[in-house]
């Protein structure tokens, strides 16, 4: 069965738009709305940067920096060896085909456009055809406390854990900065409420599907749409497929497993495809009270990422 | 009869440049200090441009672009492609590799360093040795009235005039706004009182020298050191050799000659080094109450430019 309806996606970055590329392999981009992180932006050179935004919008272009996941293909870094020289902030890397980006977004949101105006103008841009909007127009900060040596108990912005310190520091709790002034992105509300799928993507639950819901209202949009609703776990025999999801859920007292990603879920989402490798997990997801989906969850294999969003369509 | 003390040379961007360049052939980098144009400046996309600052930094660094005469050698312009594809706003070209210099400056700025600190710390890291001073680290900037067309009667920036624009439009007025606010950034007024010798380099005087004497207190330390000032002719044959020097003498109701020049910098300067081209024009420039000293000026020409050091040392 194929749903002809809206399907909308609740996102994060690599693992979002790997989702959203596996759904294009099966219905028309038109069908497809995004409601999309921004609690990993930053400021940063003066420059807004909306890492989730872009990820999305690059990897749907077909430009996407196949070896790093992010950024742009036939990238160069001649900004960045300049900034180099003045011993300038250098750990989070801008390639200068990517800075075209952030220029535009910075100086249009410096004219009083909001983000969800200036993303829909990036996404026209690159032809993308789907709807991505970010989670809320207004300021939401993603911030971490870590829990390691003379930084522990120190606060930090998403991307000082992420990138600065390649998540390799224990965390002891994470906080959406702005998440309680948050109004929902305009569109956010009704792409929820009137889809015939939504689908909360295999990204990090914690760091960038738990910022969407933190938005007041997100949450709650959902939770009325839970007949509706596929989650895919971004957990695959106990690992996360990219990033620190796993060492995230164990430190912040979750189980690491499909388990502790379906306890999460649950309030959410009617079913929860889980990994082949996870099938012996299904009885532990479904007691939980939603029902497992075993299926190859891993969209980097060859046909597995159209069959997979066949999977969530049914 | 050489100068052994400090110099100090009022400076635009491509002119001065050359000038300071010429300095550094006759003198060491530690006895000169550049006092430079700001009004020029602007925030775009969100990143702080200084464009007269970066011309002098980048002409002495040996990596000016030789074609432009602005911005870096072995330039790449990625993330321009980029904002063109948005339909970003691309009248102000921006290369990768400068683009670099405008982060940090923007980074530093937003830090709360002065525009002064950052200055030295862009100019160490390029080995510059001679000092180079902001004329001021508060905001001034220069605005222009266009007189043509439909646009008759509005104030623009500098860079919507002299870039956007190509300066190729007629004016009827120039303004430094800020400049009563403006104080002279730090160490300028001691490198104007100090110096043995003060150059008015051959920049534009309405556009890129008048910013700098907007600032109070500039223009009394430079009247108070006269008699040890040259200024040099940036007017040769009655024409610029580079940008709408001339057109501007024109509208603004001065004379394009280098007698036009005289009339300006008479209370500034004792001696005006006017172009062989100019002889002829001699006993006007003197009558004007400024000296008269005639040598080859266009720096291009092989040979010329230290030997213009040398007339100015005089």
């Amino acid at each position: 069965m194929r749903v002809d309806g809206p399907v909308t996606v609740i996102a994060g970055g690599v693992g979002a738009a790997r989702m959203l590329a596996a759904l294009l392999e099966v219905i028309p981009p038109e069908q497809v709305t995004a409601v999309a992180n921004v609690g990993d932006d930053l400021e940063l050179h003066g420059l807004h940067i909306s890492p989730d935004l872009d990820t999305i919008t690059y990897t749907l272009a077909g430009q996407i920096n196949p070896e790093t996941g992010w950024g742009l293909v036939n990238e160069s870094w001649q900004a960045m060896d300049t900034l180099g020289r003045y011993g300038g902030v250098d750990w989070f890397n801008l390639g200068d085909r990517d800075l075209g980006t952030h220029l535009y977004r910075t100086h249009r949101l410096g004219q009083g456009a909001t983000l969800s105006q200036v993303t829909a103008e990036i996404t026209r841009a690159w032809k993308l055809g789907i709807s991505l909007l970010p989670a809320t127009d207004d300021r939401l900060r993603t911030m971490v406390t870590l829990a390691e040596g003379s930084e522990a108990g120190c606060e930090v912005t998403f991307q000082e854990y992420f990138v600065q310190r390649r998540h390799s520091v224990a965390v002891s709790g994470v906080r959406f900065d702005g998440a309680d002034r948050a109004r929902p992105g305009p569109g956010v509300l009704d792409a929820i409420g009137q889809a015939t799928r939504v689908v909360i993507a295999p990204s990090n639950p914690l760091v960038s599907i738990d910022p969407v819901l933190a938005v007041p209202g997100i949450r709650a949009a959902l939770e009325a749409v839970r007949s509706n609703t596929v989650a895919v776990s971004p957990i695959v025999a106990g690992a996360a497929l990219k990033g620190p999801a796993d060492r995230l859920l164990r430190e912040l007292g979750h189980e690491a497993t499909v388990v502790g990603v379906a306890r999460l879920y649950a309030p959410l989402a009617a079913r929860l495809v889980i990994d082949e490798a996870d099938a012996n997990l299904a009885d532990q997801v479904n007691a939980e009270g939603i029902t497992a989906v075993v299926a190859p969850t891993i969209m980097k294999q060859p046909g597995v990422a159209a069959a997979l969003a066949r999977v969530v369509l049914e």
